[in-house]
């Protein structure tokens, strides 16, 4: 009786998705397109990381140094003009769960991320979590545009290993705290929508 | 009467879905392994963005500027030898509708690229298209090999937000018109097979 | 009959399929979040590539170059303190089938890396496999952190063409060989887990 009664919710539960598929499919044209129904999320995690940027004089606690500058720019400080326009960074930078840069790290931050506008402060970012806690081992990769100016900006999760495994999803990210050119906490608000 | 006419076609196309999985599951080996019958694309798009290369002399109108380059290269001009490999570029470059760079633009794109042939010209491209029209609103990010002289080469869909949450797919790229080291446009057909 | 015996075992298979997945759904929760069943890997590959560091003295033979690196270091030579961090390096290398330098390639591995830690050798890659033998036709590209020193890593597999069109799975790294500063060798074990 149990089984038959799975049965049932089966075939509702089917027959449901399947005619729901089968609507938007055969509306699907220029305008109406989304096809499939998102699916729920499967995981929701929220973590803080902390840039430390190379200017000259922190060698010691930096984080993260630039390696690549437009022409006339230097290694050392950020360029002057232009947004920054064309430096580019690579990072090893501490993950905490809250935003406390003293707090225990539960993972690094590992990537890269470069100015890309002339007129305003954005950049892109190309980076992987790398987690080894009691709670995630394992990496997520994420890539994309961040308008350094928004407050919420949306970042593809492109990868994810371990724990992670194939993952897919967004990570949401708010600028948390800035201090000058030497310090920037992010928030990152990650939605995960397939789980293995 | 309905619900029970739905039931049939659901297990109508059920079966298909399932039989035909099957046997290709069954039939998998090192020569036959492609296993899920390829989904029908869910969205096409074509954009053309244009490349304005930073050269010493048009630092008003360049979208995009070298940051790295090899040993014994300059960041002013693109390497002369080794068909400018190991030269690095960042972008943000103006996506139009059309192949004219002065039709309004409908988004950025974003990223660098990098040429990574000694012995012809060939690319490695990250960029996230940020599209921001009455159509469009949301990020597409891309990455790959890009052998700027094949005519149409793809390059893989790597993650998506906002209207395109999740997107997968690639892009079909083409040079459509390139001067010199100084501009270049590339025509890019993205075809999605999973939307949102 | 045969079609009834077919419905059947379709109609076995799926309760099977919805009430495993209903029973994760329902146990999710913070420690018990993984949803959907890991499906069976649909291809699994094995490759070496060869990098050859340019070094101030191997031009001829070199198949990657530094492109960026850090405050006081050079293009010429891997940053001699911090191990490595911030140098970049972009790269073309042979793809084998075997741990042969000499044998003939099956394609090429084209991106880059850069050393991302101060404290330990640790790395992180975006590249793709240019595959195009008699075997293989298409591009996989893969991102993620690579921590060298770990005999076994897994980077993400975030896009394919061709005959890999949206492949998804990882890739299994280790170090095969490596001399010095002048030449590494990595085994790449891929498992995809989507193939169409």
């Amino acid at each position: 009786m149990a089984v038959k009664n799975h049965n049932s919710a089966v075939h509702l539960g089917f027959v449901w998705l399947v005619v729901s598929s089968t609507v938007l499919f055969q509306s699907s044209d220029g305008h109406r397109w989304k096809k499939y129904p998102l699916p729920k999320p499967c995981r929701n995690l929220v973590f803080y990381f902390h840039d430390v940027i190379y200017n000259g004089l922190n060698a010691e606690n930096a984080t993260s140094t630039l390696v690549g500058a437009p022409h006339g720019a230097n290694l050392t400080l950020l360029a002057g003009k232009d947004n920054h326009f064309g430096d580019m960074a690579v990072f090893d930078d501490p993950i905490t769960l809250d935003n406390n840069f003293h707090s225990p790290p539960v993972g690094r931050a590992q990537g890269f991320y470069f100015y890309d506008m002339k007129n305003t402060f954005s950049a892109w970012l190309g980076f992987t979590f790398v987690l080894n806690s009691t709670d995630h081992r394992g990496t997520i990769t994420f890539g994309g545009a961040d308008p350094i100016l928004t407050k919420h900006r949306d970042i593809s999760v492109v990868g994810g290993t371990g724990d992670f495994l194939m993952s897919r999803g967004i990570a949401t990210v708010s600028t948390d705290a800035y201090e000058g050119d030497v310090y920037f906490r992010l928030c990152v608000n990650i939605t995960l929508y397939e789980c293995y």
